[in-house]
């Protein structure tokens, strides 16, 4: 055979090229692979399929969408029904009236890279042009477009290319003081926002510490700097609400969203953007305009998709199950934290779950996350190495107890077999 | 009704929040609004929807593959069948033998922001970290991530944004000594790429001068500088050929593509790379890694319509329909040029074409395109402002010759009402 043409994302190609899992099919939680193995699939995706595969109703609306008009563009004056509708649904859901959407083609990084433009460009047209810096937290992820990649938390995810948006600063993710502090040092008449996720995701399911977000949003106010919360995890129930945002009492400028948006379905993604941004770009007579967009902005049978995504979400109110069932996954996971590989097992906010291997261990055995992956999936359980610290559990919405429990189990035996391995280095 | 929750991208919101066209239904090149009017759509979308509208065979396949396995994943091993096929077939195309194809989600904005890491990350793993400086054009348009929009040769499109990634330059559209000046200038062991879009698009249908592409692509071979050819437009026929840098005779390092990938049945774009580049990622025992990737990235669904929509290209040999069609359309156009208020149309290669302004007439009446849009609009015949200097004609490769004379026939009407118009200063 000859050597496949595909890159794959996250991946070091000399090793992927030989040794690919092809996924061919999926149904709710499970998903087959070319040799008729079977999976429960742990991460519902990436944190995205929160509804499940196999959506016949989703399928026959992208069907038909495809037929009437797949796509147009909604530059300028165009538009088309389902972007409309789902805009001012997905407006109904957010933690602040009169909320504008503004589609992003791709899913989450899109989202990010328009909310700092705007950031940027609002305090430009607001007559603060000094205003340019932006401010995130270690351990972030943003996505990886240019902004995104310049606001990451994880350092690995910059190696090899230094710089590329400089106007960027960084604070430790559990410090609301630091923040204070960081933009006093810069000033506060040269920052324009400040960006975090409301629990951080692929840097290991961090919930916020106990009066976090809502002193980050006191100290934002106080700044006169954009509070940008990045929900493209969280947003649309994973977070155990509709927004987190919501859920943690605070109100944002902008939120980005992605994933749960369309559960994966179509690539999609949005800023929501609060009136205090867009009344300056859409009060009467105004002239300022954001040139900014993708072709697929809005796109029609990607919004239609995300129409059938909330009607689902709606109809068996998934969000109300991830309420309840934050819990559930937390008990069965929480034993975990007893083995002797583990030193803290991370749930009980939304269906996002990590459980952290002791860092001792991970640098006596720098492949131990990936050997755990590995033997979960022989086990039949697909779960992932989350910011090389933490294996990853955030299943679909409609994941049952007794999967759940066989997550636990199976992360329990490979936890078992890894330590049994020979050259393992014990804690 | 309350107003509207979308914000339409490029678009001036305090405008068109009260004056939208809302399309609902598609078939071929023709499109209706929701009070039925029906329009000849001129760009096809914006240059994508190269099969036209209404491909029941590509909607039945996006259904097929949505209930089947809509999105899976593809980071580290995971893969799908049609993301590894539609990889393999677009490799067959390249201009280039063994290209690997990196997917990103949403469409060409990704692929630039891709490419432009990718360049940056080559020059660190091969021991040259100080080549960081990434050179475009003048007039170029790369998309609106932060890399893309740094490169912008657009002036408009930075406005109020500031520098966002600083380590880029800008050389005159068609000047390639001015290459070679400012790589000398910078000095080439700072300079990583140049970015160039074989024939411009949205700066307004540029054809490349005589010799421009080959001797650009001397000098980056003499410099050591990585050649990214921006084909997001051209790729996939839209050029009259699969590729732009095929038909001028170019082998690049890169070449990022979308819109015709999928016809915008579902949004994809790629990065093609050259072994060059990847191969110092993938040959046995290297241990670099690109850390980069989009959820979306080689998205089951997205690339099963590239699949299909490569199907219909291959059958209908709508590539040579292009190549026999360019001719066809340019002398429809060229007409044009004698009106009073044009002062060029430039057009003859690939479907692309540009019924220039004279810039004089726009000086005098800064609302002239924005007139000559909705004239046509009114007759029946959608295209749009290109760049501020020209309307843009960019119809599906299944266009007919009355269709394009319908077009032809409406921009002239549309000329002569404008210039009717009592507030019109003439030429
Ligand atoms: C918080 C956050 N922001 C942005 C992104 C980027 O989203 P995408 O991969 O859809 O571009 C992600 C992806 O995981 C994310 O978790
Ligand atoms: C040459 C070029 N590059 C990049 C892009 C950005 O593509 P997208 O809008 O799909 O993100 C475009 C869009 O028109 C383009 O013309």
């Amino acid at each position: 055979m000859t050597e496949t043409s595909y890159w794959h994302p996250f991946a070091q190609m000399s090793a992927v090229k030989n040794d690919t899992v092809t996924i061919v099919r999926g149904e709710g939680r499970t998903v087959w692979d070319a040799e008729g193995n079977s999976y429960l699939d742990s991460l519902a995706g990436l944190w995205y399929c929160n509804v499940g595969l196999g959506r016949t109703e989703i399928a026959d609306v992208a069907r038909q969408q495809a037929i009437d008009l797949a796509a147009f563009q909604t530059f300028d004056v165009f538009t088309t029904p389902n972007t409309e509708l789902f805009a001012s649904r997905i407006a109904d859901y957010l933690p602040f009236p009169d909320g504008k959407i503004f589609f992003s083609a791709g899913g989450g990084s899109e989202a990010v890279d328009t909310a700092a433009k705007l950031a940027r460009l609002y305090w430009s047209v607001v007559e603060q042009p000094s205003k340019k810096m932006i401010i995130s937290r270690t351990r972030a992820y943003h996505g990886m477009n240019a902004y995104g990649t310049s606001l990451a938390g994880l350092p690995a995810n910059l190696a090899g290319l230094g710089p590329m948006v400089e106007s960027v600063a960084q604070v430790p993710w559990n410090d609301a003081e630091a923040l204070r502090t960081k933009i006093t040092e810069l000033g506060a008449e040269n920052v324009a926002a400040f960006f975090c996720e409301p629990i951080i995701g692929a840097g290991g399911v961090l919930h916020p510490p106990k009066g976090y977000l809502p002193e980050i949003e006191k100290i934002c106010r106080e700044n006169d700097v954009l509070l940008v919360v990045d929900e493209v995890v969280s947003a649309f129930g994973r977070g155990g609400d509709w927004f987190s945002a919501g859920r943690y009492g605070i109100q944002p400028d902008m939120i980005t969203m992605a994933k749960g948006l369309t559960s994966g379905y179509a690539p999609l993604g949005a800023v929501a953007i609060a009136p205090r941004v867009s009344e300056v770009f859409w009060k009467d007579g105004s002239t300022a305009m954001f040139r900014h967009g993708y072709t697929y902005s809005g796109h029609a049978m990607a919004t239609a998709v995300g129409n059938a995504n909330l009607d689902i979400l709606e109809k068996e109110s998934l969000v109300d199950r991830v309420a309840e069932y934050e819990s559930v996954m937390a008990s069965h996971l929480a034993p975990l934290a007893d083995h002797p590989l583990v030193d803290e097992v991370r749930a009980g906010v939304g269906l996002l779950g990590a459980v952290n291997i002791d860092p001792k261990v991970k640098e006596a055995n720098p492949a131990v996350l990936a050997k755990l992956v590995r033997e979960a999936r022989k086990r039949g359980v697909i779960t992932r190495n989350l910011g090389d610290v933490a294996l990853q559990v955030s299943p679909a919405f409609t994941i049952t107890d007794e999967e759940l429990a066989k997550v636990a189990n199976t992360i329990h035996e490979s936890l078992e077999v890894v330590s049994r391995e020979s050259d393992f280095v014990g804690p």
